[in-house]
């Protein structure tokens, strides 16, 4: 069972995988706007261009991944269910996912996790299993559940299904772009495991080869950034917190590299917004949003494309960040 | 000087003067998504389309109706000014359409207006002067303003060019739900003064004629739906107050007519826009969301489009709405 729950999982996707992800996608994923803001621009001094994927289904891009993966599980093994880790995005996006395809699921989710995220996971009628973030191995129980019962275990980002569904996201930027009439120097993407980040730089390496991927990490959690620089993988140190909970993943996915964000920086990206902006970002969903406007990222003179996702934030964390 | 502050002011607008804004506005105002979530379309059990049109410059659509009047203001005009009274949207709105224009604008703000729309009003170079809404007439002060200072008035919905400004929004949702292969029953629309609403019934009218088109306002301020149903214009009983500051219109304009929704039901709009669709919407930019969400408006089996707008509300009123 063991061999359905990792089949998808070690190898690369290319970007055929990526077209195939939105085909399998189109109609149940919402082809989220490229939108562009004038007084956006005018603060950073160029063409920023939000890839607003807060307002896709479960409020992240994460439906994307999990719709895919979910349906390329083979029809017998469906009643079995499929189980997944998650500090919330990847959760929603798998319950929400495996409601629509039929298929039963068990999210492990931190027990520290943001309410919004649990209670829209169990509304999805998911089985949510609270764990502590510190202390216990949720790949371990993952696969223990998995053994038990059958399920199909639905990762974050390790797996070629799941990654080129998230490029599905950097497939439509490409198109919007271009349709937008805009050449993007660069492409700034929030990154958590990576496979936002992977996918999206599959694309951009076969349809916009000039443009540089960036992920986008807090502070602390720049293990993609610090692994790049290394040229080896390394882990954030252990008992590591940070204000972007979607983003706590222990060691990167194989594809990334990076920009570090402070939690003030993101903090006011948040703000902005909500005041400007008129959208609802999380604070792991605003560090791309961060990294131009903290002028972490200088954007000035350049066209820049980037992510904000998601949305999934607790209105007593929101409001902390905008009041 | 009062009649180039009138000049526009009279005349019925026609579909012509619609297009002739489009055009104007390109460029300059955001051609806001018309977006559909799954999430709500199950909730209502209908198809719903919303514009968002919190998305517009200064997160309202008022940005649409100023820019194409200030834009017809004759450049001999111009170096005078233009002075607006509005409890915030159309302040914005005009002192941004201003500020590119090059005018320099003069806009009459109840004091107890959302801080968040002064300090915008102010941030985009306009002079704010605060007035007591219970006491002051703001149409005398603004005419004694145009009078001594020779500027033009910008009225925020009698006005030929007001309305056919806000009546691109009308133009883009009809392109829109076209592209989408939508047929609209009815089209809902955040009622004020009523110049979005004429704006979008005269657009209907000429390329959607099937479509019904129903102006949504607070309960209490309920005075276009009550003037239509009596046949001639009345006002909202003196000293009425709403939640919906941005509605607080003292009589309709003249093209318009109604649903009214609760604040209940505009507060419970603004949490589900927050926690499921990730915008922010301002209690008068909701309760067009609230006639569906509430059942108000009964969407069951119909496609329907509606607009969200704006998005300009103060945390505190913001907090208390989706906490």
């Amino acid at each position: 069972m063991t061999s359905s729950a990792k089949s998808t999982a070690d190898v690369a996707p290319v970007f055929a995988d990526v077209e195939a992800a939105a085909a399998r996608l189109a109609g149940h994923a919402v082809a989220t706007p490229l939108l562009e803001w004038p007084v956006l621009n005018e603060k950073v001094g160029g063409r920023i261009l939000v890839k607003a994927e807060v307002l896709q289904r479960t409020g992240s891009f994460k439906f994307r991944g999990a719709y895919n993966r979910i349906s390329r599980i083979p029809e017998r093994d469906r009643p079995a269910g499929v189980v997944a880790f998650s500090s919330g995005n990847h959760a929603q996006g798998v319950a929400a996912a495996a409601a629509l395809l039929g298929v039963p699921a068990t999210i492990l989710m931190p027990r520290d996790a943001p309410a919004i995220k649990i209670e829209n996971t169990r509304g999805y009628g998911a089985t949510v299993i609270p764990y502590e973030r510190a202390q216990d191995s949720r790949e371990a129980r993952a696969e223990a559940i998995a053994r038990e019962s059958g399920a199909t275990i639905v990762r974050p980002y390790e797996d070629r299904n799941v990654i080129a569904g998230q490029g599905t996201c950097g497939l439509e930027i490409a198109h919007q772009a271009a349709a937008a009439g805009a050449r993007l120097d660069a492409l700034l993407v929030c990154c958590g495991g990576g496979g936002l980040t992977a996918g999206c730089a599959l694309v951009m390496a076969e349809l916009s080869p000039d443009t540089e991927v960036y992920a986008v990490e807090p502070e602390g959690f720049d293990d993609t950034g610090r692994s790049l620089a290394q040229g080896t993988r390394v882990t954030n140190a252990p008992g590591a917190d940070s204000f972007c909970d979607a983003l706590l993943a222990p060691t990167p996915g194989r594809l990334t590299f990076g920009v570090a964000v402070s939690d003030a920086a993101v903090g006011e990206a948040m703000a902005f917004a909500f005041r400007h902006l008129k959208i609802v970002v999380e604070p792991g969903g605003a560090v791309a949003l961060a990294a131009v406007l903290s002028g972490r990222f200088d954007a000035r003179g350049k066209t820049v494309a980037l992510t904000v996702s998601g949305g999934n934030v607790d209105p007593e964390t929101f409001i902390r960040a905008v009041a």
